[in-house]
């Protein structure tokens, strides 16, 4: 199994103290050594770090947590291999450019050999994990169905759920996925979210001896929405999503959405 | 314009030397201040870094000057920009993936309006630039001519040859591209290669107050040939590449190609 962690914002906010905490449960107080990953969103251009040694170790891991890179929407990723090596090709997050976006994608759980068994069309995996195929059969199915960027994500959310649903039956498929602008969280075992807005408090991370004060840090305008696997937190109310539920976030906003 | 820089090896090599004289050209000795970005292969990996900031004071460049990240095919690209904002979807190295290979691609030059004209089949541009529009529009092409990787790469070779003549009719097209194991240089005004075996030498840097002995990093069989705009350093023997003329390395070897 492996840890995700995702943020949406309305304005563009660092994601230092949240990855301090999942850094540390990459080979420090968790067995996630396998490798690392983190993708910023700026604009439509993504920055894009990929480690396949133990993050808590990782040099670039530190320039990440100790140097701010700002952005509204960040998907990240600790790994503990299951099916594939470890290597830098088997590290996500994975990237693929459809309608001129490049989507990132992060899969905490594992799926049977069936999902090797889905046709791919115009996306194929680069190495060799359950996670890249998935992606690649994923945004096939959405290229397919949607071969232009809708103007309302509704129904590409509504299909997307749909599409999450049958990888669920394959088995255990918790995941980030994102475009730009719409954060999207499926979960099928364990993913919980939290927005902080004003009045904001402080917050101390669970896995690392470090409290912020996020009065000091932000506007009273600021809506910033972080997704993990577990709550980094241990003195704030997360939301744990249910076996089967999809959640877009949309500006730090989780969005209104009926399941399929 | 814009300044590349190359290499291709058959040992992990860092690029760490060659990288200090690029990146003083990025807003230092040079005028190049619109960004810069770098592609590390790692088997079918890659380790990729782009920053609209100027290299010469970005604290990601510093990381990746001071600390050896080890690969046998490097592209890098720092710009000066011509066509579209500075912003990170318009900072090079661009990246797709086709076969199952993430494919790298930085370009030097400018082609003219034509080159909107040309119609995109699978590869969408994120950003507005001529060189990922033209990037694009090769991997449609070389996907449309052959669908699955080929054994051999001598008819891919003249293939590519070929779409990089049409492009410098188009303009100014100095590029360089890979698959993972091959670098593919093509010149259109400005490239120039080098390629260091033993017996090994001392090289000093144009650019930086800085020189290397490689006898002292290197064994008898490391094969590594770096390919840059303008020669990175004084005191060695460069080979310019002819307008027109295209040069595939592979393990640190230029090969054998006949021009279409």
């Amino acid at each position: 199994m492996c840890e995700l962690l995702g943020m949406s914002a309305n304005v563009p906010t660092d994601i230092c103290f949240s990855f301090s905490g999942l850094m540390q449960r990459g080979g420090g107080t968790g067995p996630h050594r396998d490798g690392w990953g983190i993708a910023f969103y700026e604009g439509k251009g993504i920055r894009a770090f990929h480690d396949p040694a133990p993050s808590c170790h990782s040099v670039i891991a530190q320039l990440i947590k100790n140097h701010p890179i700002k952005s509204l929407v960040v998907i990240s990723h600790i790994r503990q291999a299951n099916v594939g090596l470890v290597c830098l090709e088997n590290t996500h997050p994975f990237i693929r450019e459809l309608w001129g976006y490049s989507w990132a994608f992060a899969h905490n759980g594992q799926l049977d050999k069936r999902i090797f068994d889905l046709p791919l069309i115009f996306y194929k995996p680069v190495g060799s994990t359950d996670s890249e195929y998935a992606f690649c059969w994923l945004l096939d199915q959405i290229r397919l169905t949607f071969p232009e960027r809708p103007d309302n994500f509704d129904e590409l959310t509504t299909f997307i759920h749909q599409c999450c649903e049958q990888l669920r039956s394959m088995g255990v498929f918790n995941m980030l996925l994102s475009e730009s602008q719409y954060l999207f969280a499926y979960c099928s075992s364990k993913l919980s979210w939290l927005t902080r807005r004003a009045p904001f408090g402080e917050a101390s991370l669970k896995d690392d001896d470090l409290t912020v004060d996020f009065c000091q840090e932000t506007t009273n305008n600021d809506v910033v929405t972080v997704v993990a696997t577990e709550p980094l937190t241990a003195n704030e109310a997360w939301t744990r999503l249910n076996a089967g539920e999809l959640v877009v976030f949309h500006e730090g906003l989780a969005q209104d959405h009926r399941a399929p």
